[in-house]
């Protein structure tokens, strides 16, 4: 068993690199590389994957851990849960032609370009071919990766979030739909007016240094990581040691570089907080992509918007854009942040609004993955359904099917974990309220004691446990909705 | 024989692949990642190019080459020249020991982020235990790789420039050193008053604008490449559909991005202009360091620094930067960004002392391969040495032994390929004249004819042929250092 075991460790340090070379080179594309550039590059993508797809299935591999997943009583916790994870990730790669993984890998490879380019043309047609081709090829993994326990949408979702699946989706949407929906159209029925001062320029530079002084109070390590701009902002994350966040800045929206830096500094406090030891490891970096969500979820909107931040805060931003804000008080401005209507953009929606935009995509990926609706209605229908969901029908599919990135990247069954990750923010809220009070640590200035309680109870994990189980541990109990639902209630009642 | 040729063309895709790689980590260590985040992922460099020595040294692919190799004649012109070069590497390759092979690529990928903060700190000793590790490396590799023919310094010279060695370079020298230097003493006698406008602030994004201009003017595709900026200026291509630029900023100093951005444009140019069929095998890119470094050069000096170029492209300087240059005549201009004198930096020097800063370095590496000079006693020895062929001595390290990052790469052997850069760009323009008058050109408003020589006679090949026969083929004759020195001390003595 020794010998497997050394093997298994000397393997996975390939594996591992493989990972880096894929974190560098997404990045790459997000971030700096030209359009015609990845196009012309999709070839080696897939031999890159080809590469990987060897390496996770070569026999030798495969064998070491099948007898370590055998004697897995005999392993340490952490390579416990590593063995058992990788044993079935084995499996699954397996199931998957090797032909049909590299012609994907080249396909997303290709696509995110076009999208780009179909979104700001407004062009949803130019996208179209790909992502029907993306939707054949989760439709077919589907099929591939099913075992007796788990079919259809339940695969993409479990890829997600282990141990979720529809019922548990629908049983959670359930509850938003029949507490939060009422509350949430009472609440948006009248069209919010724009503040004046709020249509003014926001140089971009000081929205940057803003930016900047934004992840001090975060704590974000600066020598473990960069923050950059790109199109749509992301966290991107190897071990503890290399954690870049991007954001984007907008000279007449103010709010939007601030709190998707505060959102992505989440994400980011969740992956520089991992404990050390899992760097190198298969079990490094978030649990899950539902708990990354709670992180950021958590400082963007339970912290991000509270007025005790910015109690501490405003006046720095008042300072950088002087004299823009000068007559703007501190209740203002917190109002208008928490201001709540219906929207087009769900990354731009308010805290209250998002969980439908999320519900409209959890169930258009249904149909979709179901085959009950296909790519080419997929504007018609976006449209309907939102309408239903929020009263206003997008103008442009820029703003309506095309504002995502992920089905480019092939994520179906990714974004029911947004809203599950909001709910657990206000879950993991509730209990470090608890251990001590939130809003009266944040006059420290920064958000270390938040930081601490959070690194404790949920980041240094990693990855060495399934998500449900480290939310049991954090906070004693099974994920609970209603949390969520009163947290966002009790918030907008106040206004 | 087609078996052969088929698995040659297989295994080559990967190898390509690993290439890629290679190029978006090196550019992401480059301009991206931050410090820690480079050591910590220095495991993963060792790790990746464990891969590329096992690609390249793979039984079944040095088989297929060696019978490749020894039909060599059978296969066409370009395949041909491809497997004699492949063959030589896969032996040179085997040579290295992996475990030495892994130690160093992990050490040189730790060995960057340290020298720039020695440059930073000027820290000399800081840096010297990493340099101490990679010229005890470079000169086991000297004895690794001598052949009857090709021993010590010359085995390094010739991995960057094909077909030189110190017998060849030390007769190039004596040229310079016998026509050119009492020259440049003469020239330099007087030091250089810096005009008053020279010192105003030229603002980041003003220079930006110009750049972006200058990228134009020499018809960079944009679609196909990208320009950015990082601490050293550099070009970093995959292929003719990815090239990248960078260039940096100094608020003080407008020239210097300016010129960095037409030198590295030469470079760009070239790498797009290589035949697109090249893409995808080992013959794509530059043929040589020094035929690459002459295209740099031609750009930056002799189009880039000419009265000609600037009577069409001054106006928009001063447009862009008004009201700061109105009062400056091109006349001035032009005099200002071909001044002579000694100064410590080689990437800021002159066109006229610039070929001084490279033999210094010849001459340094000499001895240090030759384990004649340790780095150690590196700091003292250069500037003894710099205060000789200048009358100047540098007054930090920064300014003197740690200015260049090539050593922290490794790349010993490389500079020389700088001067003769530059000799062969003189050589290319004496013979560019005869087919059309080259200033009158440039009257387009764009380098596009330039561009379209340079393609036909030098950039199509890419790297499918030796330099030295790309040069013939091009100018009909060997390479001969005596158009630079007559370029030189025509152009110097009109002033």
């Amino acid at each position: 068993m020794q010998k497997e075991l050394d093997f298994y460790l000397q393997h996975r340090k390939k594996l591992i690199a493989m990972h880096y070379v894929n974190f560098v080179i997404g990045w790459d594309m997000q971030t700096d590389a030209a359009e015609n550039s990845i196009l012309a590059n999709s070839e080696q993508a897939a031999v890159i994957s080809e590469m990987s797809y060897n390496l996770t299935t070569d026999p030798e591999y495969e064998r070491s851990v099948g007898v370590l997943f055998k004697h897995r009583d005999e392993l340490d916790e952490v390579l416990r849960h590593e063995i058992e994870v990788v044993y079935k990730d084995i499996q699954d790669t397996k199931k998957i032609p090797l032909d049909e993984y590299m012609a994907y890998s080249e396909l997303t490879s290709q696509a995110y370009p076009i999208y780009v380019r179909a979104k700001n043309e407004n062009n949803f047609e130019l996208f179209r071919p790909y992502l029907e081709k993306i939707v054949e090829f989760c439709r077919k993994q589907t099929v591939w990766l099913q075992t007796s326990k788990v079919k259809g949408y339940d695969v993409l979702l479990d890829m997600y979030e282990p141990h979720y699946n529809q019922k548990k989706y629908d049983q959670f949407f359930k509850v938003l739909r029949k507490k939060l929906v009422p509350f949430v159209k009472r609440k948006t029925k009248k069209p919010v007016k724009v503040p004046k001062w709020a249509t003014q320029t926001f140089e971009k530079e000081k929205q940057r240094e803003f930016c900047e002084y934004i992840r001090d109070v975060m704590c974000f390590d600066k020598s473990r990581g960069i923050m950059k701009e790109s199109e749509h902002p992301f966290t991107s994350g190897f071990g503890t040691d290399d954690v870049r966040i991007t954001t984007h800045y907008y000279e007449d929206h103010l709010e939007y570089a601030i709190f998707s830096a505060i959102h992505e500094g989440g994400h980011a406090t969740y992956e520089q907080q991992c404990d050390k030891s899992l760097n190198g490891t298969f079990s490094g970096g978030g649990a899950s992509l539902g708990l990354h969500e709670s992180q950021s979820r958590f400082y963007e909107n339970i912290i991000g918007r509270s007025r005790a931040f910015w109690e501490v805060h405003y006046p720095k931003l008042q300072e950088i854009f002087a004299p823009k804000l000068n007559k703007v008080s501190l209740d203002q401005f917190v109002k208008y942040i928490n201001r709540a209507e219906a929207s087009f953009v769900r990354t731009e929606a308010d805290e209250l609004t998002y969980p439908l935009h999320i519900m409209l995509r959890y169930e258009i990926e249904q149909k979709v993955i179901a085959g009950e609706l296909e790519v080419k209605d997929l504007p018609k229908y976006w449209n309907e359904k939102f309408t239903e969901y929020f009263g206003i029908t997008p103008p442009t599919d820029t703003l309506g099917v095309l504002q995502d990135v992920h089905w480019a990247y092939g994520n179906f069954g990714y974004f029911p974990t947004y809203a599950l990750g909001s709910a657990i923010a206000a879950q993991l809220y509730h209990h470090m309220n608890k251990d001590f009070d939130v809003e009266e640590s944040l006059k420290e200035g920064t958000t270390k004691k938040i930081n601490e309680w959070l690194r404790e109870r949920v980041h240094k994990y990693g990855a060495s446990k399934y998500p449900d189980e480290i939310l049991r541990l954090a906070t004693g109990e099974d994920f609970n909705p209603n949390y969520y639902v009163d947290y966002l209630i009790k918030k907008y009642s106040k206004k």
